[in-house]
């Protein structure tokens, strides 16, 4: 059956049911209701902007991306596609008298130009806040430490903020002795993660090797031994400067009690031009794209004429939506002799509205159990004769027996 | 100084500051809570519509004040002027099998084309509520009640809500023997009280003397009399059917307890021309536009391929926000040798953060009181030697001590 246009919304665009509506309003009140204990008042700007306005925030090459429109009386205007730089044109102009640091959030749909087929959207809601006025490690590490509350709010279940620093890369690349213009080129190319164009440049420009091999080495900086790496790779001045930042930041962030779920990782590129020190994602196993992001951008103010340091960062909301299919509340596993009591288990587990998913691939325990972790499942449960093991995030491995267990604890 | 472009914001939108923002998600979510408690679930279509979908549901004249925008694909798309179109879309595509009736809710922004220089509103929020698939009055008084409770839970002071029925107008047009074409134009003189215009285009037509009178008499048509007098001014069929829907809807709103916040007013022209029954509007004595605004139409859905009969409103947030600042929570009058009473109780009441408005003209105690509640203020007082004399809408006056007043009761 051929579908009438009247029946169809736009490319990029979606209806959400109630379910789905009432989960994303639970994650954008619960983010913001957290925001709010740390501080944080929102405010509401235009769905509509002047393309004068977000051009000098998100730059001109983002300009392609946005949604313009020119009303009837000539103006340009276009949908915003973000709203951390209409939150700085609201800073500059009516709350520039207001004492600072500003802790603002916000929420609200944003929009952005995508090719048709990529699957990608183009209306989104977004749920966010600003840290303005304050330039130091201690406002960073506040941000880190709420966007891990913001997820743990919005009920996400595992989760990694990946924490990275464009001074990074920036200094690798002056190091290299890049002129300015190939710099642009040389992140474009590792943003696409094209590796052979990134040796190729590099090379054209004599960049000496071990500069060639610290770039090249950019996407294999993450986890615990990242640092260290990162300091030996490089001994340039800006790269030891960010590698010190990024230690103070992680001793802060372990006094936050946050660090179990931040990881370094240096190879972190954001798509806005406007950062200019640490920046960050959110990510769960379950899906390829980040659930957050955000960083530090200290010109992105004096653009609007309103000289500021800042930080923050976005939730994506329908990401979030999109995690939770992959999260059940348990997943359920079995030793032999165990499967009539793990079925039993399952369905009483789910009769108290849980969403339980059986191993049903004969895998070893502790595969399984890592598995259901790490994509956000709530535990993970062996059952044996007479005894369930239950597994959970940042907790002890423990025993309970199947009564209790499906009692409800 | 000439401001620059990227310090406005387009004609027709607003910042919300911490305090507005807050204010107008309290709106929001009062709304929204207290329609799910009547069984409505919120869902969630986009802000952008294919142009062919709005046009189907507003018609082509509303279609005039349309944002729209041509996407980088040749798609002519939309800004939605509001809900109620997209949801009948909804439901008559991804719900077209759900069980009737559905009781659905949303919020967001709508967007409308207004000319520069009446100071009306381009981007606004509204949450509102449908029931669809019930033709019965039943249905119409649950949405009106069901306004009434909205507006409460919204934190409007006084309010009515005036009820009207396009089927009346219908009928003395179709009375008055107007041929199809010349009944729109009456309608839209009517819309714009050009009542020597309309006089004019009856007598064109030979309209009867009755019917020009019912015609010209129907702006009158407001008030506890209004439906005798309706009945007694017109006699088709089609015109006492209207009436005696209302009648009966009188009775069931009786039943709701929330007759004393309606009330008959057969003026009502309300701006889509989708509406076929009962239609209503919200206002406040402060602001001289309406808070709210719905009706009865049966015969959207069936432009969308799910002939059902549906009825619903909406509530306009920032207007909300508009009349508040109209309604402090106490008035203070005085009586001679009290004003020294009076203003330490305004101070008590302050510190104790309500917004206290000191009568300063020197008016009668009857005329400051029925101001002050018709303006939607909490209560009125007198303070007289000793007592205050407490008024509040819906309660019988009494006296208290100054004592008792400003202890917090």
């Amino acid at each position: 059956m051929r579908l009438e246009r009247w029946q169809q919304i736009p490319t990029g665009t979606r209806d959400l049911l109630p379910g789905e509506t009432a989960r994303a309003r639970q994650v954008a009140t619960g983010v913001l209701e957290r925001m709010r204990r740390w501080g944080y008042r929102e405010v509401t700007t235009p769905t509509l902007e002047y393309l004068d306005a977000l051009v000098l925030g998100e730059g001109s090459a983002a300009g392609d991306a946005l949604f313009k429109l020119v009303d009837r009386g000539g103006e340009v205007l276009a949908l915003r596609p973000e709203m951390t730089t209409s939150v700085a044109r609201l800073v500059a102009t009516r709350l520039r008298a207001a004492p600072l640091p500003l802790r603002l959030a916000y929420a609200g749909q944003v929009f952005r130009w995508r090719e048709a087929g990529t699957g990608r959207l183009r209306e989104f809601p977004q749920v966010g806040c600003e840290l303005i006025g304050a330039g130091s490690l201690e406002a960073d590490a506040e941000i880190v430490a709420l966007a891990v509350e913001s997820l743990e709010a919005a009920g996400v279940g595992q989760f990694t903020i990946s924490l990275g620093h464009v001074g990074f890369l920036q200094g690798l690349l002056a190091g290299a002795r890049l002129p300015e213009p190939e710099r642009d080129d040389a992140q474009a190319l590792l943003y696409r993660k094209d590796f052979v164009g990134l040796r190729a440049l590099l090379e054209r420009h004599h960049a000496g090797a071990s500069h060639v091999n610290a770039l090249l080495a950019l996407p294999t900086l993450r986890g615990p031994a990242a640092l260290d790496e990162a300091r030996r790779l490089a001994d340039a001045p800006e790269v030891q400067s960010v590698v010190s930042d990024l230690a103070g930041l992680e001793r802060m962030l372990r006094a936050y009690g946050v660090w179990d779920a931040v990881t370094v990782d240096l190879s972190i590129i954001r798509d806005f031009d406007y950062y200019t020190g640490i920046v960050f994602e959110g990510h769960t196993a379950a899906l390829g794209v980040p659930l957050l992001g955000g960083g530090r951008y200290d010109r992105l103010l004096e653009r609007f004429g309103a000289s500021s340091p800042a930080t923050g960062f976005a939730v994506r909301v329908e990401r979030v939506l999109s995690a939770d299919a992959w999260a059940p509340d348990a997943v359920v596993a079995f030793e032999d002799g165990g499967r009539d009591a793990a079925l039993a288990c399952a369905r009483a587990l789910r009769a108290r509205d849980q969403i339980v998913a059986v191993e049903v691939q004969g895998r070893a325990w502790e595969e399984v159990a890592a598995e259901a972790l790490a994509r956000g499942a709530g535990r993970a449960l062996l059952v044996r004769a007479g005894t369930v093991v239950v597994r959970e995030r940042g907790r002890e491995e423990r025993a309970v027996s199947l009564e209790e267990l499906t009692r409800g604890e």
